[in-house]
C-alpha cells in the first residue's frame, strides 16, 4: 500500500499549489515578507501607519450557499463571498483588512476547482486591498461528497486602539443607517434552497420572471464589502457609533450585538423596500414574517448607528443615495437590548 | 415553512455559543480587548514587547485523524491535535503565539459534542499562551455524515523582524538536530486508517501488542507542540539556523521548504529508533519505505539545523536527553535543495 492508494494524492496537491501560487501572489500588498510554500505567511505591520495596533480577527465560512455553487457547477464566486463577509465583520468595529488565510476541504482535490476557488478569493482580497497571506487545502476521502468542498476564511485586520468602533457610545436618540445588501450575502439558505430546490421545485437555470433572472444567478450574487461605501466614514472619528453586520440571524440577532445595555433598536420595515428575492422567497416558502427577518437580511447589509445630527452628514459620507442607496431605517430608544419592528 | 425546518437550528447554535463562551474565557491572555460574541475578536500587541512585530500566521485543519475521533466517539482531543499543530507552524518561523480561531463545521450540531472540540481547543491554547479570540461553528445540513464534522485552525503569532528565522543563514556543515513526536501528529492518517481499520480489520478497541495499547489510543495521541522545548534557542539569537515542522509529506517533503538553494540534508536514519507504530503500519500495510517517509514523521515532529560548532549547546537548551530525546539525524551538505537518507 502506499499513500496514493489511500485516497490522498499528495502530486494534486502540489499541483494545485503551483496553480494558486500566481493567484495568491496577485493579492501581495508591502506587509508581506514571505514566499508562497512557508510554514507560516509573515506580514510586517507598519508602525508609522499603526503606531498603537488592536488586531481585529474573525473566522467565518460560506454556509449552504456553497451548495448552490455546487449545483451551478460555478465555483469562482464563493471565494469572493467568503472574503467579503470577513472583510465587513472586522469593519464594523473599525478595523481595515490586512491578510486573509484560506481553508479548502474536499473529498478528491480537482486542481482546477481548487483554481476557481482560489481566483474567487483573489479577486475578494485584491478588492478589499488584503493579502491572501496563506491557506490550507485538505484531502479528506470519505468526507465530502464527490464534487463538494467546504471552504472556511480567516482574516486580520488592525485598528489604532482610539479608533475602535464597539457600539458603546450609542444612545436613545441616534439614527441607524442601513445600506443595501447585494442579495442573500451568505445566510439564510439552507432555507431557500428548500423553498427553490425542494417545495418549488426549480433548478439553477429555472427563470424566474419577478426576478428577471435565473435562480442560480440570484442565489448565488456575491456579498457585498461594505469596505468602500464606509471607509470614508471612518475617517471622521465618532460619526459612526456603532455598525452591524447583517449575517446569520438577520437584523434580529446581529443589530442588538453591538447595543450597549438600556438601549433598544426600532426597524421601521417599510423605510426600504424589500428586495423581489425576498419577497418571492416569502411567498413561495410562506415563511412567517419573524422568521423572514430572521433568517434573511431583507435587504439590509450593514447598519450604521450615528446621532441624529450626524444622519444627513453620514448619508452623504456614504456615497451615492440613488436607490437602493443608504437610507434612514430606526433609531434608538431606551429599553431592552433588542430590536422592535414597526 | 421556517428556519429550523430547513435544518438550521439557531437555538443550538445560540446554546453552543453559552457551552464555549467560559472555554474560550479560560484562555484569554492580556492583549484580549473584546467580548466573546463580537464580530470579530479584538486583541493589543503590546509594543513594548514587540516594537517591530512581524505577524506569522497559518490554517491548518486535523484531517482524516477526525475519522479515528469519530469512530471512538472521542471529541475532546482533536482541538488540541490543531492548535498544537498551528502552534509548530509559527513556531518553525520563531514566532510566539498570540491568538488563535477555529472553524467548526457540522451537518447538524451537537452543543454536546461542540463543546468537547472546543474543550480540547482551549486546553491547547491554555498551554501554549494563545487566547482562543473567536470562531466559526457552522451547521451545514447535507454537507456531513450523521455525527461528522470538520474542524480548521487559524493561528497569528508574532516574532520581531530580527528574529525571524527563515533558514537563509542554513550552510553545509550544519548540523540537523531531530525532535520525536508523540505518534502520527496529525499526518498519514487517510494511509494508517486503510491498513488499521480495512487490511488488518481492527476496531478502535482493539488491543495491538506490539504497541501495548488499543488502536484507538495509539492513533489519537495528542499531536506535541514543540514551543516549551525550543522556546529557550529561541533566546539565543543565531542559535537556531532554521526549523522545519514535519506534516504531511513528511522529512521528505517538508525539511526541504526551509533550506537555502545550494543546500541539501542528509538524514541518517539509524541516528533514532522509529517507533514502533510506524513499525507496526509499514510491515502491515507492506508500505514501501520510500512511502513511509513521505507519508509519517516516522518519529520526528520537528527538525532543527544549526552549526556544527553549535549543536552540543542546542542539544542541552533543548531539554532532557532521556530517550526519545532531541538526537542528532543528520546535516546539511552542498547538493541540490532535498533530503537524501542515508
Amino acid at each position: 500500500m502506499d499513500y496514493k492508494s489511500s485516497g490522498v494524492d499528495i502530486d494534486a496537491g502540489n499541483e494545485t499549489v503551483r496553480r494558486i501560487k500566481g493567484l495568491a501572489r496577485s493579492t501581495f500588498t508591502s506587509g508581506v515578507l514571505s514566499e508562497i510554500g512557508s510554514f507560516g505567511g509573515l506580514f510586517r505591520l507598519d508602525p508609522a501607519r499603526n503606531p498603537d495596533p488592536i488586531l481585529v480577527a474573525s473566522a467565518d465560512g460560506v454556509g449552504t450557499k456553497l451548495k448552490v455553487a455546487f449545483l451551478a457547477n460555478r465555483h469562482d464566486t464563493v471565494g469572493e463571498d467568503l472574503v467579503n463577509h470577513c472583510v465587513n465583520d472586522i469593519l464594523v468595529q473599525g478595523a481595515r483588512p490586512l491578510f486573509f488565510l484560506d481553508y479548502l476541504a474536499t473529498g478528491r482535490l480537482s486542481p482546477a476547482v481548487a483554481e476557481h476557488v482560489v481566483a474567487g478569493i483573489a479577486r475578494g482580497c485584491r478588492a478589499n486591498g488584503c493579502a491572501l497571506l496563506g491557506g490550507e487545502t485538505a484531502e479528506m476521502p470519505g468526507f465530502y461528497a464527490e464534487g463538494e468542498y467546504d471552504l472556511a476564511g480567516f482574516i486580520v485586520g488592525a485598528v489604532e486602539r482610539e479608533r475602535v468602533i464597539d457600539g458603546s457610545t450609542v444612545a436613545p436618540g441616534d439614527v441607524l443607517v442601513g445600506l443595501p445588501s447585494s442579495g442573500l450575502h451568505t445566510n439564510g439558505y439552507s432555507l431557500a434552497r428548500r423553498i427553490v430546490f425542494e417545495r418549488l421545485a426549480l433548478t439553477v437555470d429555472s427563470a424566474v420572471p419577478e426576478l428577471g433572472e435565473t435562480v442560480g444567478e440570484a442565489l448565488l450574487r456575491v456579498h457585498r464589502s461594505y469596505l468602500p461605501a464606509i471607509a470614508p466614514a471612518l475617517e471622521e472619528p465618532g460619526l459612526v457609533r456603532a455598525l452591524a453586520h447583517v449575517t446569520g440571524g438577520g437584523i434580529t440577532d446581529n443589530l442588538p450585538r453591538v447595543l450597549p445595555s438600556g438601549c433598544q433598536a426600532v426597524i421601521d420595515k417599510n423605510a426600504w423596500g424589500v428586495p423581489a428575492l425576498f419577497r418571492f422567497l416569502g411567498e413561495a416558502g410562506q415563511v412567517p414574517e419573524e422568521d423572514m427577518y430572521r433568517s434573511f437580511n431583507m435587504g439590509i447589509g450593514l447598519i450604521a448607528a450615528c446621532r441624529a445630527a450626524d444622519a444627513d452628514r453620514l448619508l452623504r459620507t456614504l456615497g451615492p443615495v440613488d436607490p437602493p442607496g443608504p437610507v434612514v431605517i430606526g433609531e434608538i430608544v431606551a429599553g431592552e437590548r433588542m430590536v422592535r419592528y414597526r
